[in-house]
């Protein structure tokens, strides 16, 4: 990883952008039609945002896309501390980005009211299929801890080289087709916040949940993985 | 494979706790929904498990995540019986962690009733579809005969290196697209004890098929790998 | 490829085996549902099929599973003649036990009827959506060709090596996902034969068209392949 | 890459061929119907049309099948600008004998007028779900540009080789999921102009659309790759 800390922000943002761009925007364009892609087409595009970003630009910054994924990979030591905050900005950049573009091509179809949501992530009364917070939070929790523990794995210097992104991007998947209807699925803080700042009202009162449930569960995976398997 | 029993029995739990949180959790929380994922999002949320986890953990212990699996590698000569015992307990214990993760998180939606399974396996009047004990001891039989096939197949010396947890994560998708509506599909008796403990009753009663056949299918399958096609 | 034919005769039987009971027993037992698998599931249950035993045994036998895949590489330079007939033996053996499973299978639901079709293929008025002869046989042609052109170019020298299984099962799920609604999607004559054997009447009488489309579809493709893109 | 240029152009001419029989085959035949494959199943068969040539033909002509991709190469200094014409000529008359293939096929079925549309691409009232011009155009310049951007880097000597046939197709995929909806989705002119030519009136008047985005995009792919990520 020789390449100075600027472009690998850039990396990061532009791979965080495609995740959203995709995650969400595939959501918002094309999952509300009558016979659209359905969950299965939304959890299949954002599994293949980071599998064909981590092909793209994993040997340029990593291709973490997720400030879970970072602190993650901090506590399981494969990440040093002191670019995290680098790295957690361009990611919200690049999600905001991408928002702002989803929201300039929804707003191309006559009846598009952004209060619907752009995707965004939520709990109680704004979980997708009615589930409480508690439910939420531990689902976040969870999801993301196994994320951070299958990339500690596949990334693994033991594991097989080069299938990572296949992993990685299909764990994301999964991870959808199992949790959409409990939160939307975050276990990404910087995708969450995209799209909330511009549904705006309930959507920025619940972010605080897909910053902190994911965060801990990031920890728990990094530290899981860790603790249990570390490469002698 | 020089990690210690501990950790490997660690990995196991921990890798069938995603087979069944992801494969049962995704029927029970997404399956069932009006525009839900439907049985091919099922069946590919149970292949993507395997897939994932054979990346994450498969140098840590192989990644069996299933008592058929570790006995059909017995019989076909590529794991010792004295660890069988062992693999099984973790398999059995991580998928009864996942079991109450699931009823934990499908308690946060208001009218959720365990009664309706779970993801449980059943035959005759808890065949998804109606189809008899015969079938449905027939299918088990087959499916995972071919499953421990693949298996031994994809991880012969022979075969290429580093793409056996595609082929496995994905026979168990395929087996999953055709098999569901006779047993909800099983192959996997770690799998069925965790939600039949949680179901009770109807569950727990029918549970002997999906120990029986998942380890007569794994026996033929081990012993027909090693019969016809073993290494020189 | 120093196994014995008969060995390599056995993994074609058993892997034409999965191809039928894989394809068309999914079509048979999980598509016919109010919400089962759809033609996207059938056309991944195909796909897999060849994918998951091309990794189990492509270094077995080749994994042709499919008469015209044997004749198409025997016309591309890649397959002995004299090996031809029985590996199409070997294959049309194992579709034919593999219609027997399903029809047992099947057959544990009240109300089977094996008129329905056991996932035959057709034209005419036997197409699945009303498509003529000439359509369905101008679909067999260019889409085995196409196929064969796959298999050549995948499993060519110069291609990344130990893909070819991912590349040829994925092109089967394509050729299904275009054309299913044509002729219900052969491009495999033996696939065609087992479970027509089983349904007589109409199936028999139109299978000549599933060895006459395909065979002429694996020639050209196979000689395409030879012809413009041969290994120096 | 010491094919001779006719060798390599006959590659992009049945490669291209195989992008729009693959891709516009399967919404005119399989998405149309009351049960198809809908949009899932059309983004799935676009990518893999991709992933199978890719594999098939990339050591032969690099697998382009797309005059962004051709020119977005150049832009990023991977292709030489005086193969482009040829290459593009290829790619165009493979689409265009494809859709004639489409057509034949398609009539085969009572019913069917091809003013329905052969798959073309169009936007405002040709848009699939009612998307403006300017949402059309984003749309289209935006997925080039990530598309390309997501060639060069998987093509990268620093990504894992062997794997960017699948990250490739599946970007395609990804990109279907997306952006059906605005503009049937394009990001490739040829595949544009071979429907376009037989459904004649509005899809040749909105053809400008589906050169001009495209190519705008691809150079905005491959000069931002080539300014930021360059190989050293």
């Amino acid at each position: 990883m020789s390449m100075p800390l600027s472009k690998r922000m850039g990396a990061e943002l532009i791979g965080t952008f495609w995740l959203v761009l995709g995650g969400c925007g595939s959501a918002v364009l094309a999952a509300s039609l009558p016979a659209g892609i359905g969950l299965v087409g939304v959890s299949m595009a954002f599994g293949l945002t980071v599998l064909t970003m981590a092909f793209a630009i994993g040997h340029i910054s990593g291709c973490h896309l997720n400030p879970a994924v970072s602190v993650g990979l901090v506590v399981g030591g494969r990440f040093p501390a002191k670019e995290l905050l680098p790295y957690i900005i361009a990611q919200v950049v690049g999600a905001i980005i991408a928002a702002a573009v989803i929201y300039f091509i929804a707003s191309g179809k006559e009846g598009f009211d952004v209060a619907s949501g752009l995707a965004s992530n939520g709990y109680a009364e704004h979980s997708p299929a009615g589930y409480s917070l508690a439910a939420g939070f531990a689902s976040e929790v969870v999801m993301t801890a196994m994320f951070i523990l299958i990339i500690m794995g596949a990334t693994d210097s033991r594991a097989p080289a080069g299938f990572a992104p296949i992993a990685i991007g299909l764990a994301l998947t999964l991870i959808h087709l199992i949790s959409i209807p409990v939160t939307n699925t975050s276990v990404n803080p910087a995708r969450s916040t995209g799209p909330a700042l511009f549904v705006g009202g309930w959507a920025l009162q619940q972010l605080w949940l897909f910053w902190v449930a994911p965060l801990i569960g990031a920890v728990i995976g990094g530290a899981l993985y860790k603790g249990l398997f570390r490469e002698p």
